[in-house]
């Protein structure tokens, strides 16, 4: 007697389409034996292979891995207006046409699933629908792209930035074109995603700001190691001013914060919330077994129901100056009254100095300082006229930073 | 029009259980716009307060919140007899009749739910029952009790294993009775259901072998310092020549390991498998509105329909010995030939040396050294060697060593 088949449509057969068949064959007798329904693949299809109406039609559920916008976003309407449940590990089709795809799966009452495009094999799209359904979310702090967190582990090890880069392209992290990556719109899609997911309002890739990587120097990992801080490209969504800000930024962490920790090419995010305090999940970011691996986890919860459709939205406001602690460093002329001549215009901006590193070398000095908490806008003007003074060399670095808040 | 109620009855109304009451009041309306249904307490019962079979009957679920044996597993069994799915934080209980719990809830077919019973607001039970479903899991290494994190990171800042049990006593992390924290069987109960829940076999808490913080020394943090590896109290669940190994130790760790960097009343877990290679989740550890949202999660699942009831056991073998690498610290008399002597004796029981720190201090030094990885029992029966010479001035001390696997 054989058990009641679950059938798969897989959408797409390349590293991670391969990753996810191979991986479903050797843990079929497992989710049998306690879903009672065994999980197959009952259709393929690629660019050369198959017929997407029959694959549809042989299919339970539908699981994407074809990547990109177009056919993906119209096979995945079309299946859920069939009544399908999907799957899907499309980050760039999330940001650009989730609340199309979000609509859809509410109107149909079917589940749409996303694990996989977010942050590897780590589950926090699970445990943000699920757990903390429990508890309001103020903010979630992410490594969401490995390519970036392993170029700046390098860069702290004394790496320049094209090196770090090319080791990494080198041993397959980062792609020939590194532009996506390098650049955080990629950690720019997940964070649309995870903001939506947190706040249940509708957050378009355009809507977040986002700066890369490709400006830093080892130098200022240098100084800021000085301080007591290390340099990540972290992507923060949280509730502002009773609006939301998601934004992504090379920043500054003290040593304890959870994600200072983070190194090379894992994923890591942290969510804080008033009746949880803070919770972190990391691990291994992309990666074709691991990517698989998150699919496949969706796959099992549609299968024993435990997915819902997603609830309507809750517009928020999106707020784009938001206030920011920064980091600050200039190359100036080593004379006197330099010092006091910058606190004075920052000060005029509201923005007040809470360390500084002053190394004097002959004609040239560098001045390194954190600031308190400032408005960015006011910060960008303060910027602008330090910039004016005759003694700055050379224009001025600022990085923002995470503050210590738990301890 | 008001919503469909879905019933909670309440067992127990301490400070977990009061806090459970506030959350839900708070989240009541959210839950509601989401799942459709509005989630009350239908009943409460506490020692001078109401009668458990009328909460049982106008409850659509149960929440156990009173701790203790009994009457808790009598309430349990009735509830799920009747139909009811049922939620716990009580991990003395599953720990100890676990078996009999899980084999009611199957057989009724009802759902038993208990993450807050394992590491307060970390979602771990959640991660392990649905994302890792996709893929078989190696090992887990868990800091599950906060109350000897938070010594054992004070003793590492200095303090002697007094002070800093004062110390965890009179901020609240340490009850008036410390034992069943201090002694490791808090977290042995909470390691034999994560062993359940990671490779479906049976494990009661006896099965669990413990080893408590008593008995540690400032100067093993220091020394260990020297080394390069951290103090906690790991609790370890993991496949071991076909058989599962369950056991709690104070165990050094490697500064590059993630569970190196929990410090305080933390609560983390790392969880390995081939396919995810390490997934690491940490958080808050109990606390009365981290617990309660734990809970509240469990109730949203019941009610979104994501839980399951448990899968029949696949019982596997518990292996008691094990190979471990150890840290080994000697206080010996000043002379030579001493590390020639020892060296020999452990060698011919199969212990291989890989590092080593010696302090002379005229007739006195110690010998401080980390081992490859060994045979438990043969690591004990050198030691046992080793202390018969009579350059040996104190019993030698032993403390396991977590390698550094991944890099």
């Amino acid at each position: 007697m054989s058990a009641e088949r679950f059938g798969i449509g897989l959408l797409g057969h390349g590293t991670v389409g391969k990753a996810f068949d191979e991986l479903l064959a050797e843990r079929a007798d497992e989710i049998e034996r306690f879903n009672g329904r065994r999980p197959v693949i009952s259709g393929v299809l690629t660019r050369s292979r198959g017929q997407f109406e029959e694959v549809l039609a042989g299919a339970d559920l539908l699981v994407e891995l074809m990547g990109g916008l177009e056919p993906a976003r119209e096979y995945l309407l079309q299946a859920m207006h069939a009544g399908k449940d999907v799957v899907t590990a499309n980050k760039q089709l999330l940001s650009q046409h989730g609340e199309e795809l979000f609509e859809t799966a509410r109107a149909e009452g079917v589940r749409l699933r996303f694990e996989a495009a977010v942050a590897g094999a780590v589950p926090v799209v699970r445990v943000l629908e699920e757990s903390l359904s429990a508890t309001p979310i103020e903010r979630i702090h992410g490594i969401v792209n490995g390519t970036t967190n392993f170029i700046l582990t390098r860069m702290a090890q004394g790496s320049s930035y094209e090196e770090a880069l090319a080791e990494a392209q080198r041993v397959g992290y980062a792609e020939a074109d590194p532009s996506d990556d390098v650049s955080g719109r990629d950690a720019a899609a997940k964070m649309a995603i995870l903001a939506r997911l947190a706040f249940g309002s509708p957050v378009h890739l355009d809507d977040v700001r986002y700066e890369g990587i490709e400006h830093l120097r080892t130098d200022d990992l240098e100084y800021a190691r000085e301080l007591g801080l290390g340099l990540r490209l972290i992507g923060t969504a949280e509730r502002r001013q009773g609006g939301l800000s998601v934004r992504v930024h090379p920043t500054f962490l003290y040593g304890g914060h959870p994600l200072a920790t983070i190194s090379g090419p894992f994923n890591a995010v942290t969510v804080e919330s008033e009746a949880i305090t803070e919770l972190t999940l990391s691990g291994p970011g992309a990666g074709g077994r691991q990517t698989a691996s998150a699919v496949l986890g969706d796959v099992v919860s549609v299968m024993t129901g435990g997915a819902r459709p997603p609830a309507p939205p809750l517009k928020l406001e999106l707020i784009e100056d938001v206030e920011s602690a920064f980091y600050l460093h200039l190359d100036v002329a080593d004379r006197s009254g330099v010092l006091a001549s910058v606190t004075k215009v920052l000060g005029e901006h509201d923005v007040s100095i809470k360390s500084v590193v002053q190394h004097g070398m002959g004609e040239r000095a560098r001045l390194v300082m954190v600031t308190h908490q400032v408005l960015e806008s006011r910060m960008r003007t303060a910027i602008a006229e330090v910039a004016e003074f005759d003694f700055v060399r050379s224009p001025p670095r600022a990085i923002r930073v995470i503050e210590e808040e738990f301890l």
